[in-house]
């Protein structure tokens, strides 16, 4: 099989999600390109040898450029923390290389707009790591909305609750903490967590004409890991706004680092004319499904247990009963992507897709500053 | 409207919801016959006078005899401890009165026949307060069964669970606490709980053709509140036994007071051919359904809320989302007696479906003792 | 016992609860006075023929003025449409009677205004019915925030969501459906199902600051029953807003009458420092409650089933595991209100609270029409 | 890192599984052994050719006595149908080859007691593939009760349910459905799901002293694959059965293919005095956990969602929230194996637990044929 040589900038928490994909695809799917774990990039080289051997890459680099400029790399995956985004996107995409890039694209949609400029220019192949779109549930919510099954949408609510920022004493900034300080992450809540349900909300519901939002920082000083030093804290702790979409269907979107109880409930829920539909994370392997169209004493939300074999992804799978997980989503989508890549093409959400969600996370941060109802680009 | 006089035996806990019954039965159900709360019978005068003041009973009476031979009176409801049901029963049949007895109809099928052969002979109206039969969603179950929905009948099972006599500092026997005293109570929870397990599952899936069985009494000693002294415990605290039924169905049942964390988590499932279906008393107002008719990838299951106009009992209620609760189903009862008892018949359960339930329980409790599989008589 | 002569205006839905919480609350509750159902009033004299022979009412009226007027009656209960309720109870506070009112209390502020400033002259005890606060579920809820078990609020939201008026087919306006037509009712969902969950927000997490709303009218046009006619439609389909508490939490609040699946799916959540209550009217006797002071490993949501005699009210009633429903709530109240009114007290909500959610809802609906944060009164 | 070279025999539905295990361990967990998959072993020379380039194993071979006997090889895991597992541990202890072997161990008690005798003989490492111990709520589980907080057990309840069989087209035996030829599977649901069943309760709560039990064979006949006639039926469908704990608790377990609706269903329940525990394969991810020393209003199910660092294996995974499925149980088994086998053990399930199951499953098929209650070996 063509091999497809994978050069991985970062090494936390996404560099594992999607190590763990490239590793495992051709076990379950049959895909015309065989990922190699070619290189591994990061800027401490003792973590990056140590990276390299649980995950079983080749080589290792600590300058992301000489990853990019490779002539052994075939793709980009950027893993790293947001505000690297940009610049190691642009210049692997002038390098010719397709690209693979964590979400959000950009800190802000001015940066997402040179990213998605430089991929279309150089005609790479690319992708944005929205992996909730391949839960095979919520792959499911879509099929069964493509076929027309809801009629007229009337609403959308989404939320995606956490709980892990309520102690003061945590400080906001460098290794595993880079999400809390708004310099490397663009923004707090809103692009971190809202981000991915605007991206799933404008793939099953379409585009989101204006928002009106509030956005609050609870804990507003925090020491700085980097500085050492209490800094006023620049992210959003919570962010929710309600919607109007372009097909006139109304929404709330939520999302906060202070519901106490909730680890990552991501839900959405979408009421349609003749059927509605409600998923959750906390239970990925469910999708709940009510049709009005079923007889009346017999109608009732559906829980179904996505783990058949007709069910999106799970042929490829275990048996039906048997439910897969989180990591699994990521899984789906480098096959997809290799299906696509063999091609020369990108798969959706790709960074167009990425920067239409950017638009919607900057008119969010607009409207809680302004205060006022703030149309999305 | 006509009237039916009504001669309550018994105040405690099922002569409340007898009580609340009759006197609510007019204002929701159009019935041919409007009961009138006509003498409380208790052998404490002070607490039938406390009784009828709160109920609005006519008058009282300490001697229940008294009762049965007044001409003033239409219907005997018997609502005191088991070892009283066989001796008013009879006295009232032979009265001529109509007859309705809290479940279990005697302490076993010698006692509850000679009540059969009473009221049969008698001719008079009779129904036994097996109210588990009219929560809508087991009245539901019921039509789907009648309908053919679930085809060939695999499998059964029922639990009744609760946790209150888990304590050793728990006395037997008097007040409130009769169902723990064997002379009174018959038998333990294979009187009390499977019981109304074996009266649903014979009106939903048939007769029991053979059982085997096993008890315990896991706390041999408790102090007697009549007696004073520490006796030996004479009732069954768990009940647990294997079925086949008539239709070639297995089954598990199992009745228990030593399950943590149950109150009254009476379960009930059914599985068929093409459907299956799960009710839980924890959550009275849904009904579980699954229909392998249903879409391949759209099967799961349905969680019917019952409160629609469309669902047994319930256009007489509020509004459709709008749950009623356990009182409701002795009002459904009465509500279908008076119909039936205006033609001068009872209603199912009568005497003579009692009667099967109390050969169950004792062909379970004689399996028990001999631990050989038993037929049911 | 002292007895509580009612004159009871309407005989709709309302009129039923209402009247079945008099007729049941003495065999429940210990109170200091019984209720005498005496006259009900309604404009059709055999609607209220009927009504009163279903319910036990002495006499009938058909001119709500000598009611309120009558020596006979000790309380006026307003159960009539909504653009009814001012003009009685001014009547009946300034007749010197108790007046218990329907929700909302006005059709807007101003009228509620005009209601409080009457019965608080007159000096007559007052409630309005906002029953869900007496849900014994709710009411543990607002106890665990007393007991300040949650901590710092951070987040709250409610929705209540119904689907009854999605067919075009529907009309507006006369018997039934007065709801729709905004003349009677004042609002759509905004007085109907938000000022529910803008009562128990603000009875649980104090008061409103602000608030930014959208509304829709989803279907523009219906025939009015009383016309005949095609009309526009006044009123509100969905109302959804943002809120920020006076406590600095923040809020998303939504109702709907277009949520396909749902029927009366009033659901409430709010988020502390320590804890965190999950609510929902489709399963009203369960309270959902996480605690984060629980040991690490075995913290979660518990599932309360709220049935034991140390939960709110439910001594009263049967025993643990026995579940109560949707009119047990109206009882609580009643009871609650003859203890105070022995005393010539009224209960909470008072005239003065429905006040404040009327002063909310005004807001709402401003804000919609404005597109703008607007300040609560 | 020491190498640890796996000879795999099989290449089904368990074959993946394992495979899976072996390749992604080391990306997981820490272990002294890296696996290294070495060669696969199945009788189509083609097939084996296939699974070893999908799951990169070195070599294959078409007779398992090569892979037995090859220096090359560590451990011998044995994926193969249940006929075969005898002879195969038999000549890999005698070859001084650890082993590992998916279960039930033998078709029979009898067979499982060569097996045992050989590796306990060769003195090899060796494990049985019970993988639901590993599910992290059951180790939780497990934990929970070694720290005695449920006190006395009561109740023990088990069932797996599943509904594949139930058409009558479906034929037996030959590829992937040799689980309904009584002499390659040994038995049908007995030894399929009750032995699953059977070694969790066992290690959860000790041994097993008697059986009570009934199997049924729903549909008597079916084509068989390999001779292409309608053959008898030998395996049971359905198999009940009633027990007695030696601790004293009582249980009923339940294993069919005959539920509709449920496709793994696998859940187990313990009530002891203190506390009581739910689980459910169908929602792998969490566990119910009861306990009554929790404050009495505040009483309830918990239910824990599984994902946290201080869960059993969770610190491995992601981060809380995001959950784990079916096969994450064998990476568990491989991780713990690994450990032992550094110190020439093997881990529980051992051969010797695996035998201990057989008795009783034995156990179970003997009292439905005999149709008494029958003693565990």
């Amino acid at each position: 099989m063509k091999k497809l040589n994978v050069g991985m900038i970062g090494y936390g928490f996404m560099g594992r999600t999607h190590s763990n994909a490239f590793r495992k695809v051709t076990n379950f799917f049959d895909v015309p390109l065989q990922p190699v774990l070619k290189t591994i990039c990061a800027r401490n080289e003792d973590r990056a040898k140590a990276f390299a051997a649980k995950w079983g890459y080749e080589g290792i680099e600590t300058d992301w450029r000489k990853v990019v400029e490779s002539p052994d790399i075939d793709v980009i995956d950027i893993a790293s923390p947001n505000d690297t985004h940009r610049e190691i996107a642009i210049a692997a995409a002038k390098a010719g290389k397709m690209v693979m890039c964590e979400k959000p694209l950009g800190r802000n949609a001015a940066e997402s707009e040179e990213m998605v400029d430089a991929v279309e220019k150089a005609g790479v192949a690319n992708t944005v790591w929205y992996n909730y779109r391949r839960v095979p549930a919520v792959t499911l919510a879509k099929q069964l909305i493509d076929e027309g099954r809801l009629g007229r949408i009337f609403h959308y609510r989404a939320k995606f609750l956490q709980d892990w920022t309520i102690s003061t004493e945590l400080p906001q900034g460098g290794e595993g903490l880079w999400r809390l300080d708004v310099n490397v992450a663009g923004s707090g809540v809103t692009g971190d967590l809202l981000a991915h349900c605007i991206d799933t909300a404008m793939w099953l519901n379409g585009g989101i004409e204006e928002v009106s939002a509030v956005t609050e920082t609870f804990i507003k000083e925090r020491k700085h890991n980097l500085s050492g030093k209490v800094e006023p804290v620049g992210i959003d702790d919570a962010s929710l706004f309600l919607a109007r979409f372009n097909n006139g269907s109304l929404a709330t979107f939520e999302a906060t680092r202070y519901a106490r109880g909730h680890k990552a409930l991501y839900t959405l829920e979408i009421n349609g004319e003749h059927a509605s539909i409600f998923w959750d994370l906390h239970d990925l392997h469910r999708l709940q499904y009510f049709d009005h169209k079923d007889e009346g004493k017999l109608r009732g939300w559906r829980s179904l247990h996505i783990t058949d074999g007709d069910h999106p992804y799970m042929k490829n799978w275990w048996v039906p009963g048997l439910q897969i997980g989180y990591e699994h989503t990521f899984i789906h989508q480098v096959a997809d992507f290799l299906q696509a890549a063999a091609g020369g093409k990108g798969v959706a959400p790709t960074f167009r897709d990425g920067l239409a969600t950017d638009h919607v996370t900057d008119a969010v941060l607009e409207s809680a500053r302004t205060r006022a109802w703030t149309k999305v680009k």
